[in-house]
């Protein structure tokens, strides 16, 4: 973890089973290291487990640093904690993947130009060519055409991992990739890979969602950002978002107003990813929202 | 149809496959019976399907109406119409069927009250005695308790079908009414049966939905308002809504949160079938929204 | 506070200015006073103050509840601590006020009778006689038909204090209660007087908010919930939402749209208030919503 | 009007005094010039105005053409009716005008490009020299970097009104434009210039809208699109929406979610405007959106 002259800021997750004394622990743990607590969020689930998101400034001095660490390792061992120390100027290090349809791309990456979307995009890869994203301005993030067809997307795949291996991609994000991700692959991204899926799940699963919705006559049409899990479509949800639509609305009506909802739905997901705001529970997720 | 002096308002409502001059032969009927036209809409479906909903003012003369009568059923097997005439002032005769959760019940009861729901409540059906709905003031409504198990469900819809006919109900509304109809008793109310489905379709169907949806670990929970068709849970849907949810919401939240969406979403479907605001298409519906 | 065998629940809220060591301090009172945290959710605002709001199970030992108290008493001293502590059993005693319109009272109260709203109704106050509300039930709770005129205006208040008084009232609640309370009530009912302004302020403030949408031609009308103070239409915002209009919405649209929302909005502002999820912030609120 | 062989398809709005027979009348000259309708939606307002919309397909024949032209003329003067005629596949020339902030500008072409926004862009003005739009693909739609000071604007202006005449652009869109046009100019652009306005009108007019709402505590923070009239701030309203806030967002995060909420209710805007769906009703508007 890199340090700096003054004051760094730290997100602390971590989530456990729940037993009392913890939230004690855990503040007298960082009010000894002098650590000034800028947010705090805890969550008791019915299921017994205790989440916790702490965000906290610390003067940059590594004894202070190392202390603080080891007494966490030490109340990790104590309450059998699953836990994550992060320093937050420390941007995650995005793969953006992306098909023909562009709107979630374009958004991410201007989101992430204006200072909104604090990532640091490391590869953009495309199954298809780079002039099909001509318009995009892509600044000097490397972009890799990966091709796929049915006999090689095992070699695709190998390529994609040595990708995100040599770029050190921590969060792999399916920006519109119209392609379905091989179970090998999955289990190497625990976590570490969110979808955008083009409908309300569990409504409509799979492809051509909107045009199920058009057939069924629904009335709202929605989009929801998951993590990736080898039950395709069943990832824990990180979030979702609807819009009012009517008879008088085709399929292709459908789609204008399903990107709009896709791109916000799944920016909002990145966001509470990388800002550590989501802590896996099981099959679904904690989030502690802004 | 009732005649009264002064002016009369009808709303024509009517679908037939779609060729020129439907428009110009309905107005030009419209017009030349003197009436006077207050509402339009109109919807091009793309199946080739045209619907049309029309409010006009009538002088209340015997003639006109006649005339304008026997123009329609001429246009009709012209265009090879379904269509319908109706007396806005004449209320629909409305039976409410009601199980123990009541705040669907008492929340239509409130619109009519205060004259907000045009409708006429002829008939209350709960599967409980009445004590059960000690707290609310049901005027002078009819009271049936038909209660019903396994055995005698032939026998209780044979007595639900006798109340519908003595009541001369021309709409039955399922405000939780927690009982299948059998496909005999469905049958005989086409588009005449609306049921509020306590989940955001088709996303969980059938029962404990919100349990369904808190398993899932979705993000926003909602209701959907049906006419009830064999195909349970598939019916023809009219109005659906939804409320954001997160991890701290326990399944009572959600039922909590559920009886808002569903009072809503079911009011909002009862009030567009009463003003004839509802055509069928098919598996769908067309809805002519104020 | 009443003690009963077993477990009681409490909540504490408080806020302070911000310093290092309040959840440490906090949380390891609670921690030696073995008190098990169910909720706990805290704010650092910007502008240098601190809120907590703690849900915890205690052992039904008077000796650890006064421990605990006098602990608490002790870091308030320390952190200059506005706090409550709140036996979550006890239900906050309630006034409910009414004029003509009642959807809010209905609402209010059907929510309280199917055990969703936590409150105890310990009066409802009318400038009506009760016979204009012959269709509600009201179970035993007490009526008080105190009308007004603006000659009357000091006598009734006086005699509405009286009734706060003898019932010992702990939160009025607006609902469409169309007068304004003088300066000298408001000041009496600090924080415990709850309004729903039909309107989403700062819109359109005052009397007539939907005809002033209306002829400004809004897109969406809403409604506010807030705490009354001298500033009218300008006390602290608890909770504000809308719905969607258009241009063949006439007044009487916006005002029956408008009931939705309100009832709502104050259902789910008086909720927080009696679960102690709002603290003032100067003219603004911290809303520890779930 | 250019014509190409096979069907074109037109845009017919109208508004005049109500009165019996205008329907009957448009659908009867529609139908006699072979015209096949594909939407229609009418108005009649309280005022006593009536509004309509008419999409019709039309062989490409001069003659027809005509005579429908000459028909609405004379229709137009009996109904004492302000009308327009559009040809459907004629994408209206459209200026963007901006400032710093770009994520409007950026939008609206993206929605171009991507074929979703039937706009024919034909000048970006800005404030602000083309080098800050460096990322922006701006194809080749000219750029004309026009500064202003409070002495040059007047030259300012004036070399904009040239520019306008030049492009023969038919609407101006105030995409985050931070300049305010002066009374001269606005009157040269009648119902021709849309605006963003950075809050949900009434609520919070002028500079700063999100640090007034900020300041006011809201829950709920919002967008305006309007034409641009004399009284800055009080054009007609031609869409509105709005974002959940609570009081963890301080100023940033406000101005962050309206940015999302700005561009998706301008480019409804503009795309209500170009499909000739807005009809002006005074200082209202009659939408027929779809």
């Amino acid at each position: 973890m890199t340090k700096t002259d003054g004051i760094i800021e730290y997100v602390l997750t971590l989530s456990c089973p729940d037993q009392p004394g913890i939230v004690a622990a855990i503040s007298t743990g960082l009010f000894e290291a002098k650590a000034n607590i800028l947010e705090s969020q805890q969550h008791d689930d019915p299921s017994g487990r205790f989440f916790m998101r702490v965000v906290f400034a610390l003067q940059d001095q590594s004894e202070l640093y190392e202390w603080l660490h080891t007494r966490l390792e030490a109340l990790a061992a104590q309450f059998k904690m699953t836990w994550s120390l992060h320093n937050r100027s420390k941007r995650r290090r995005v793969m953006l993947m992306v098909s023909k349809m562009d709107h979630c791309l374009v958004d991410l990456l201007y989101r992430w130009r204006i200072g909104e979307l604090p990532i640091e995009p490391v590869a953009i890869v495309a199954n298809y060519p780079k002039e099909e994203y001509a318009h995009i301005d892509m600044k000097d993030i490397p972009f890799y055409y990966l091709p796929i067809t049915k006999e090689t997307k095992k070699e695709q795949e190998q390529q994609l991992w040595d990708v995100i291996k040599e770029t050190r991609t921590e969060l792999v994000v399916l920006a519109r990739y119209m392609q379905i991700l091989s179970a090998d692959m999955i289990k190497k991204l625990p976590g570490q890979c969110i979808n955008i899926h083009h409908s309300f799940l569990p409504g409509f699963k799979g492809a051509k969602a909107y045009h199920q919705a058009f057939a069924r006559g629904v009335k709202l049409i929605g989009a929801t950002a998951h993590y990736v899990t080898e039950d395709l479509d069943e990832g824990p949800i990180i979030e979702q978002d609807v819009e009012r639509v009517s008879h008088r609305d085709v399929p292709e009506d459908l789609v204008r107003k399903g990107r709009d909802i896709e791109r916000r739905v799944l920016a909002k997901a990145v966001r509470y990813h990388v800002e550590d705001r989501v802590i896996l529970n099981g099959s679904k997720t904690v989030i502690f929202a802004d």
